[in-house]
């Protein structure tokens, strides 16, 4: 068994899980290749230059604020691509007001925002629409100032020894993450939940990389729209790498899946990590564009469903599927974990959970019925598009 | 961060989560102090003479039987303390009769009973109460025979190096554990869940010991009950070791810690692993004590309480409490943990979640209230005799 399994490599919603990303992910600055656009000079500079680790982070180091700062971004931060830090944090806020405002206006209620600094640098603005007429959701932005230990980074895969340049073994390395996560659960058992996450590291050292993923978990299986998700995502992927959607469809289909159940959580998506094989800026634009198309991939299939009549049988098993949501991300998702373990902001990690789950023990759907047809499903995963 | 963190050394319901516990405890057989009876001739034989591997488990190898076998412990394994083996399974099984038979009286409804025996040998008994008047409960035997790492023996604890004799670094140890797990969750929210596990290991290479313990988990505080339950406990541990109760109790309140919300998961009881510092029989007796004490520790509270009015923002606090009790043990219990991520029997493991949970974000109890004052309690734990 490998600790690293425990490390995070997916930004679950909000809060510091952003810190376990590396462990999957990472490729020197330097090995950007074909002449695309390299590292800012800061940033190579930074690799040489060791700074102050952050401060330790526990649960009590989130500082609440009533006024939201123009950037959680250090100013006095000159190592790492600052502009890249910069135009993350700025464009994850505004797909955070986006998307926050599609679901507001689909639900008929507002999100609460909670907003915190921490000490260091760094912090969050936690949206979370709690008793939603349509919705349970949650929407989050954190930007974090950490660090790991160096042979988190160094082991994780074959470029990994050039992620933590300069630093010695047991060395923790100091990182900087920004990221949006947002989960949402409809009430109606019909209505689909979906996730995503969209993310930007850079680690002291000279290293940095996107991650990210949406996708959809809907308790009844309704082709049409599994199709509509898929397929608005395929688009998005087709647009800048005829390879990206088939990697990252099955991605997700890997990361999200419950191995104890032999079932995978919902009915994928796209999920992506270690991304450092082209300059910044095309990767940003890609990641960009997943995060515009969380609105019209998602909010049709809510507003069609909605107001299904469904019975209370039916809404058993969507507690039922939502029991699943909850073994896979406190079990499994690697940035939950790590974010309970090591100081995240509690209510921002598990803004992820749904409101309300169900357990029943052996439950077995009906052969032939709708139950047993997404089953298979979760059990085979298909081809959407 | 330590890998062997993950294993378990808790005997969660059901399954082979009891291959965990060596972790934390251990033993050689050797050791046996003060010339009080030490380990059958047969036991030390053993540990120079290493026997093959049991067949890897999976969530397959399970195979379910209509009758129920006499004994699950093997015929045809003559090391280790056959004798001891046979006694803590016999005694499980006549505890597991005792206390379903107490909870279908209150609750007015049959447990369902599956049995399965494995591969390699080794079984077990899951009863659970799936739509109980009063209850959902589960109640769940398990015989297993396992292997874990060597060095999962060996780094554990001081006496480790003891616990795989004959082993080099990278073996797995061969293990027998037989163990009796349940949780009652009743449905009324002024009456406690309970918790309880009781298990006996034996290693190849001639370690032995016993772990166990009962919890309490109310969703309103009752001093008198929680005294009645604690109480009962001391009682038990008295008349065994005058430093058990305070001790156990410690551990207790250390275990069924949720570090991520700084608080315990209940109000706590007696917890010990790593028992073997006398000789097997006296260990058993107190084992065989605090299993025969469940049904005068626990029932009476739940009849107290069945029938308790409540409201529904009474009911919804329960709901919340069990969203707690699921983030214990999917996240922190080291038994469901290594249970799950190593091939136990999911629908006995999993026995421990409540039948519904909920999560709200960012709950906070309003000052003076009784969901305040038992937060209180389990933010810091009190004496309670």
């Amino acid at each position: 068994m490998r600790c690293a399994l425990l490390l995070a490599s997916s930004l679950q919603i909000g809060a510091y899980l952003l810190g376990s990303t590396p462990i999957t992910s990472g490729a020197a600055v330097s090995s950007a290749r074909d002449g695309r656009k390299g590292p800012s000079p800061a940033m190579d500079a930074a690799a040489t230059e060791k700074k102050p680790l952050p401060p330790k982070i526990t649960w009590d180091s989130h500082t609440y604020v009533d006024e939201v700062p123009d950037s959680l971004v250090r100013e006095d931060d000159l190592g790492g691509n600052m502009d890249m830090r910069r135009r993350f944090e700025a464009n994850c806020r505004r797909a955070q007001n986006e998307i926050c405002k599609a679901i507001e206006e689909l639900d008929g209620s507002q999100f609460q925002q909670d907003v915190w600094t921490r000490e260091g640098g760094g912090g969050g603005i936690s949206r979370v629409l709690k008793e939603g007429n349509v919705f349970k959701a949650g929407c989050s932005l954190s930007v974090v100032y950490g660090s790991m230990p160096q042979e988190a980074l160094a082991s994780a895969t074959s470029r990994g020894a050039d992620r933590a340049k300069g630093y010695a073994p047991g060395e923790r390395v100091p990182f900087f993450a920004c990221g949006l996560s947002s989960v949402m659960h409809p009430r109606n058992p019909m209505a689909p939940t979906m996730h995503f996450n969209y993310r930007y590291f850079e680690t002291e050292g000279g290293v940095w990389w996107f991650g990210g993923g949406s996708d959809l978990t809907p308790s009844y299986l309704f082709e049409e729209d599994v199709k509509h998700f898929h397929g608005t995502y395929k688009a998005v992927c087709d647009k800048h790498d005829p390879e990206y959607y088939a990697k990252f469809k099955k991605w997700a289909d890997e990361y999200f899946y419950i191995k104890h159940r032999g079932e995978t959580r919902g009915l994928g998506g796209i999920f992506f990590d270690d991304q450092n094989d082209r300059d910044a800026d095309t990767i940003f634009a890609f990641s960009k564009e997943c995060l515009d198309s969380i609105v019209p991939a998602y909010v049709p299939l809510v507003a069609k469903h909605k107001d299904d009549v469904y019975t209370e049988k039916q809404k058993q098993w969507q507690q039922m599927r939502r029991g699943r949501y909850v073994e896979f991300n406190l079990v499994y998702d690697r940035g939950t974990v790590f974010g309970l373990k090591t100081g995240g902001r509690i209510e921002s990690i598990l803004m992820s959970l749904p409101e309300t789950a169900r357990w029943e023990y052996n439950h077995k759907p009906e052969e032939g019925s709708p139950e047993a047809d997404i089953m298979d499903a979760f059990k085979n995963p298909r081809d959407w598009c």
